[in-house]
């Protein structure tokens, strides 16, 4: 792991998330950018003295030359924005696997240049969008694709958050700090750090890529330099239209991502905060609530599971499924649970900059100049 | 009552609202606009042979003709849109006191004639712009008022429907007919007939007025004349940000009106599907549930509240205390309930005409042309 | 009407729901028991003076006096319970038509002596028990008679209140005076008020008839003669088992009637703060949400309605289905809307003296000694 | 281990559950009845050949043996309820730290033999009734005990559950086989299986204790030996009265267990499928919503807590808080944690003793006699 020293909020989550399945150990870190508060986490956190690095650069070098099978299978990159691309590149130039935290990186000729990368090499890359991990939300998928809500008209989705509602940034609290700062963050700020999860759950739920946006992008925190609000018009690549939210002032939400779309025969709803529960509705009959762990849902769901039904799981669980996927596809092996890749991070990365170009603007429809698809 | 013969849905709904409280009674009517229809639903309906009309300028000259204190108090206009501005504007310029259907009339220039007669005659003339009824409502735009949520930041109003999903209209069914004839519905679609629903009650829970408007609309169904689905960002007079979601194809949506206000020290949330509650946030400490007929709400709530909390009221209620602000202003009495007016039903006509605009043209930002503001 | 002056929360609720539907016109009435505010409260309410009584024997005489066609249709009594009987016995022998508030009477005794009446003299006999007027009470209903739900195994219904958590009847509030007072009110507090409503409900949807009960009814405030938390387990003479709550002291909850019914095939829920809705469940497949006002609905849930789908109705629509019931019983008309009965009321009777029983010796098993079923 | 091998459904969840927090590895275990699935479940989880047992005498014989510090620290024992009381008196005899599933043992003579041992032993001692491990649960506890709610006067708790509507048992289901046989699951079904869980939670809750219960028991299911619906009556220590239902054949529940306390200042309600939420209500004001991550929470709601408000966690958290506590104190830490220990668990034994004895026989008021106290 490089980033995720003992006070990081993600680090836990990562180290959680990858060993809940017993399929992965937390060997090697380089947990911080300070090299002495890193071999201090790393020491707090377990890790043997010889694969306790201080630096990112330290632990590519040493990992390297460990003999094969004795050095690490992965590296799971959790550190701030900025700091993404030149490790991750580092990594997978070098030959190492690489899951990476979103946004992931700061341009499209970054997200580009990595892309590049993981072709050459054939490196596994995953991307932690981890909400489209909930096997609901995978049951969304199937009944997209399935056909179930016919042709896909409309998608509104929503990142309602309220933390940053006053001037946090300003009290010393580190999350916020760096998460309106430009440097380290990147162009968006609500738009970046949580629109970029909607774009990517309403792409992994409807199959489809957003061609073009019309934002409305608002700081209202005074002196905060990135938006903190955003309300996005959307079209999608069939024509499809769509709103998106994402706001970070909307006192009273927690983490409250949810999703709706609509179809010519049908729609669905999923929240992230009931996240065992998928509503769907028909031209025809009454509402029905599908809840994870029952019969009936499809097989990526079914995978996604490991409790019975009403024992909720939740978001642990969830992000430990996009671990799992990529670890069946490091072991090679044909697995029902896909996992977000360097290509969803690249259309992530376009999408927060047609937004930031929409809403710095004139607010016109911006198109969003990603040249991968969702299905990739 | 002009309209609203036995099959119409609002007729019915307006004779009920109007006489719940025992303070009006049903006594004339031209309730259709073929003349032998209308005196069958009125013979139906039990109107005497006398005050039973075959025509709305029938009604007019007899009812004018009557002595004073033995003529009609007010007439409701209940009629498919294009024939309100004539209706209500000779009853106006007759000195009647009017109450009509929503969206008022079909241009600004119309609203601005009606305007200056009812200056003129100061005639009593209410919009029903039925949900700001609601106690909850009422409660909540008493909370912003108050100050409780601190600057009004942000505003996300929706009314999802459903039931254009598919091509209704062409089935014979007599409201998707004429909801979706421009001619007899107005320039908007769902933007008219519900999306200034979702105007006013942003506008009457917040106090703004909404300055402009880039909006999206579509019509999904094939061959449709009108908007079906409308996507609106929006700006307010005081600076907040606003998104608005109008939409007669979100299948499974019945009559979901909701609305969220959000500003720098809480936040608040109400659905017409579940008017008796009051969801409130701030900036710290848990959420709260107000819930309608308690103690500690507002005037304007209690006064707007006829059983005890748990015994829920609904849309007739909510509509009745539209009626029961008229009658209060017929009367001349101080009242605790406001009621919607005629400069509210003109700012509504606005707002379609400016969202019209948007959305035809190239979806950039629009003035909305209102001189009149919510306060009124 | 007899009782129900301008103070009394109940009257208002009557004079509303038997003239939604413009069948009837409040014409006479003696408001109180005492005849001065019994003459003041109806010149409030509009009462023409020569059919404004002092007393109910006053409009008793008075009006059986008045020719064929030109007296009262029917009476609503709507008094303290300990007049019920007195004046619900004496207009029904004198061959008028009755709607009574449940409970209905004091004792077994009095309620066969009433059926006797209603039996000999033919008129038309309504309880309000008002809960079973809602639509989705009907569907429900439906649901089970037709087998939806296979054999019925369990029941649990609850009806939670809070308002009584305190010592309200030592603070001059009427409503809860007489209704702790057992003179005025009966054997029975929570298990009598409302616990008669849940039982209702309870026979109502399922077809059921209580067979026997085991009951821990306490009063939690000081002082007070009744139970004010009645907690039952039954056994329906099917063999099913249930429970039931009936509660005055559940701080929080207002009006909480609900119902769960099981059976070998499936089950269903249902809320009075939440009327519109009905949860039915199966075997196999997901939950579904069935709704007032869609197609797909018995007849009787369909007729038991007014408004569109998604136009909450609630507790003033229900009690007005009860009236239009108890009408088209007067005008002699097949209708899909039943109505409860004296028969209803006299089970209702013998449920609250077999409670009381239980309760008050070593809560062992008591038998209902009601003589008349369900479905009478 | 003991128990749990590859097919279990628990045993799973506790491997995931004590080793969340990287505060625990998985190196030993027999985790069969039968020596060669064990040896062969072993190997799949990847135990070390030295330490992969064919038997739980031989794990505790070759583990006693090992030198100190290099045995096990704890075993945890997640095998059919008829082997619990062997097992577990045998390796606390040898002073091993145990962590037990409930319900504990068959009767209250084992539970106070193990009481013995632990008392002589000093060993470390947990039972996993998990659900006081949620956070929000530790809240409630922390309300009650603050005086929050005042007297507490009513507690109704419920284990709703469907899976067992039909006769899943016959069908070569393995947890319906056991849980249904009197032989291996014990005396209560039903009763026992989750209804343990309830009288836990109840408990732990409010901090009483449960003195006497009057049962009613019903198999619904033919053939079937155990109860699969209980329907109880409780009366705790302080005179607090209660309801119980723990059901099986409750179509359309999965594990919907709940639990609302209702006092003489306030009420709260919790539900486990929804247990990032706790409702507050209070004799005035307006219900309040607390929900986990948040300020303002007891020191024993935060400790419990490991992601972000909003972020839900689940299941499997509050198990993994169970065995922090336990780990806690085998370091011999202080710990906001606190844990169900074996006195809980022979207050459990005794509870279903109590139970079926009153459902067995005439359905009378019985005695739960239990020696140790909620507080314990």
């Amino acid at each position: 792991m490089v980033g995720g020293g003992r006070d990081a909020f993600i680090g836990a989550v990562h180290r959680m998330a990858a060993q809940l399945d017993h399929q992965a150990v937390f060997v090697a870190g380089a947990l911080s950018s300070t090299p002495e508060k890193s071999l201090d986490s790393g020491r707090i956190l377990g890790l043997a003295d010889d694969r306790n690095y201080p630096t990112w650069q330290a632990m590519l070098d040493t990992e390297r030359a460990r003999a094969n099978g004795d050095r690490i299978d992965f590296v799971s990159i959790v550190t701030p924005n900025d700091s993404h691309f030149g490790i991750a590149h580092a990594f997978a130039e070098a030959g190492f696997n690489v899951v990476l935290d979103k946004p992931m990186v700061h341009s499209s000729e970054q997200a580009h240049a990595l892309i590049r990368t993981v072709e050459r090499t054939g490196v596994v890359f995953g991307v932690t969008y981890n909400y489209s991990g909930y096997p609901m939300v995978k049951q969304a998928r199937h009944l997209v694709a399935a056909g179930d809500l016919g042709d896909i008209r409309k998608v509104v989705v929503e990142y309602n958050q309220g933390w940053l509602a006053t001037n946090l940034e300003t009290s010393g609290q580190k999350q916020a700090a760096w998460r309106t700062d430009p440097a380290r963050s990147g162009l968006g700020g609500a738009v970046g750090d949580i629109g970029s999860h909607a774009e990517q759950l309403a792409c992994y739920v409807t199959g489809l890529t957003i061609e073009s946006v019309c934002a409305d992008l608002t700081s209202f925190s005074p002196g905060r330099r990135l938006d903190d609000d955003a309300n996005i018009l959307l079209r999608f690549s069939n024509g499809a239209r769509g709103v998106m939210i994402a706001s970070q002032i909307e006192i009273g939400h927690e983490n409250d991502l949810r999703i709706r779309v609509y179809g010519s025969l049908g729609s669905l709803e999923w929240r992230q905060e009931d996240p065992n529960t998928l509503m769907v509705r028909s031209l025809s009959g009454p509402e029905t609530v599908f809840r994870r762990g029952n019969a009936g849902l499809c097989a990526e769901a079914a995978a996604a599971t490991r409790l019975p039904a009403g024992h909720p799981e939740a978001f642990i669980e969830a992000f430990a499924n996009v671990y799992r996927g990529v670890f069946a596809a490091i072991r090679g092996e044909a697995s029902a649970l896909d996992f977000p890749t360097v290509w969803d991070g690249a259309r992530g990365v376009a999408f927060i900059e047609a937004a930031v170009r929409s809403g710095a603007g004139d607010d016109r429809w911006t198109t969003v100049e990603a040249t991968f698809g969702a299905g990739r």
